[in-house]
């Protein structure tokens, strides 16, 4: 498949370092002649001028800022009026829109708005990896009206980047990525931003669980607030949710005694909510069992611990490990599925691992 | 040292555990004599009546539930005129003024707050474990009126149980333990109780991000209702300043491109609360390398990769594991510090594991 690429930043020529690996025939356009020249030496495809010999490609991705997809959106529609133009860009519902506003009904049918969830901190053709969307959601915005043909050409090319694609309305994918993206982004950075002024020895009691629901609040400012502008009115409305709800807690705290059971309901809120997060692999939510074992917080001690448990052929769901404030020992959790967890404990024990909440350890005492 | 413990539920119990375990003298009550007689089967100590023989213990640690912890503090002071006596409650202010009401300024100068930040999801003295504190934080908040040889006591008994002890005023622990704990909590709900109605399309674009930010929601309701109702005060200014934020965000999205700079403002703010979490062991704050390496989610692959780590004898300060909905391949993240990232991407390249993000392989490609 001929597929062209209009922007040469880290999105563009991954994808085209990416296609290229699976013997696409790529060709690469930007404004800037230097990045175009630097994503095809990275080997990302060719320069736009050795296309123009050739027939048109069957695939137009748009992959410029979102400020000026629009208009290259409606440019490539145009210019090549027998591809497929898609483009990349984060929020869909405007865009949609917007094109709808350049071009006519027969060119909008060729358009399939994508939303590859792949990225980096860094930016540029330079940042570009081949495999920046192995095992990322690819979403794909299509609707009654685009063609059976086009719709396929566009999922085999993302699925040929080890992308999994998920069809999405464009609204649904705006809503979605409101509430498990960006309404997450701006309460991380709002939990944080009450640490500022806080004493070195308040800050000094923090765990996990602060460690945990601030990670994403050390994001970059440019490139988020372009995200939340460009999806402003779904992230508004959930932010006016989560405000009511907030606002519920904030009163309940304020009455005092008689109001813990607003306080019961919000967390309980919570509970009902988080049990909609599907588990790994985008499988239905799954309960893992979670052995916690102490580590001393030296070279090689994990290496061990994970030898012992692969020799188990135990395969973990999850791990993660808990700094202790002042002490080398580290407190590892590992996750894996219930049934497993009996063979876990018993084979860490015998090996000498101390699983202070294991079970098995436990009727040993009683 | 001579130790007598007032209740014996998961706190109670667990003190007792360790402090037996350090050759203490433990003595144990409780007002159900089951539980008294669980705990002392587990070997937390003796039952109080073996204690009434002998003299005065040093330190009496009242671990009750914290509805009666009160009056267990004053009758405490009153019964052992000569022993120190300290409790384990999460709240400290109001804990303090309701102690100062029923006894003198001599008996008040015998008291000694203590908050060790340990627990677990389970209760009761079946649920102890004498590692519960082991590399936890023990807040132990005393003042100028606090004799030197109590204090010293009390700093004894808790490093006794591998606690890691941080001296704090009873009104800066309250308002730490809002800021990174209590209000993490409830901004954690808030966000999860979002995606009660999300449908499972929407709910499958959830990352990393969403993962961490809503881990704490899974929390019991019924034991959180009572931490926020104990330290309201403190966490509903807390929660006022984060809605003031809020809303400042809520406005420049309602008023679009031109209020751009309150949302860059918002996620800057965030960046500069997070900057000011410590590190592992209650350090500084530490920026660690992250070393990004793709992994086949099959048995034993952890174990070769942490083998492989360990043959290097760099000491891994965080690790976490990214789940790709679809996929059956597992991102590792490895933090370490910055003078051992090289010598890291360069061993684990070698033996042939991918990283997608390594400046060095970067450097052989460009």
């Amino acid at each position: 498949m001929r597929i062209h690429i209009i922007g040469t930043g880290l999105l563009g020529a991954s994808l085209g370092l990416a296609l290229s690996a699976q013997k696409y025939q790529v060709s690469l356009e930007d404004t800037s002649p230097t990045a175009q020249q630097l994503a095809a030496d990275l080997g990302a495809g060719t320069v736009s001028s050795a296309r123009l010999d050739a027939e048109d490609p069957q695939i137009v991705v748009v992959a410029t800022p979102p400020d000026v997809a629009t208009q290259t959106i409606a440019t490539a529609l145009e210019t090549y009026p027998n591809a497929t133009v898609t483009d990349v860009a984060s929020i869909k519902t405007r865009l949609l829109e917007a094109v709808r506003e350049l071009v006519g009904e027969a060119e909008l049918s060729r358009y399939i708005g994508c939303h590859p969830m792949a990225g980096r901190e860094k930016s540029g053709a330079i940042a570009a990896r081949s495999d920046l969307f192995t095992a990322r959601p690819w979403v794909i915005c299509s609707d009654e009206d685009t063609p059976g043909s086009r719709l396929g050409e566009v999922v085999t090319m993302a699925e040929a980047t080890g992308a999994s694609v998920i069809h999405l309305d464009p609204r649904i994918h705006d809503a979605a990525v409101a509430k498990v993206s960006h309404v997450p982004q701006v309460v991380a950075s709002l939990v944080a931003s009450q640490l500022r002024h806080a004493p070195l020895e308040e800050v000094a009691l923090a765990g996990q669980g602060l460690r945990d629901v601030t990670r994403i609040a050390a994001s970059d400012p440019r490139l988020w607030t372009q995200i939340l502008a460009g999806n402003s009115e779904e992230i508004r409305s959930v932010l006016l949710d989560l405000r009511t709800e907030l606002d519920e807690v904030i009163t309940a705290l304020e009455l005092g005694p008689g109001s813990t059971g607003a306080l019961a309901k919000a967390i309980a809120l919570g509970n009902e909510g988080h049990d909609r997060i599907p588990g790994k692999h985008g499988q239905a939510p799954t309960k893992y069992a979670v052995v916690t074992i102490l580590v001393p917080d030296t070279p090689g001690t994990l290496a061990t611990l994970f030898k012992d448990i692969g020799d188990l052929n135990i395969n973990v769901e999850d791990f993660r490990m808990d700094h202790a404030p002042g002490q080398k020992i580290g407190i590892v959790d590992v996750s894996v599925v219930p049934a497993t967890q009996q063979e876990l404990e018993i084979g860490l024990l015998s090996k000498g691992w101390q699983i202070p909440e294991s079970a098995i350890e436990k009727e040993g005492i009683a």
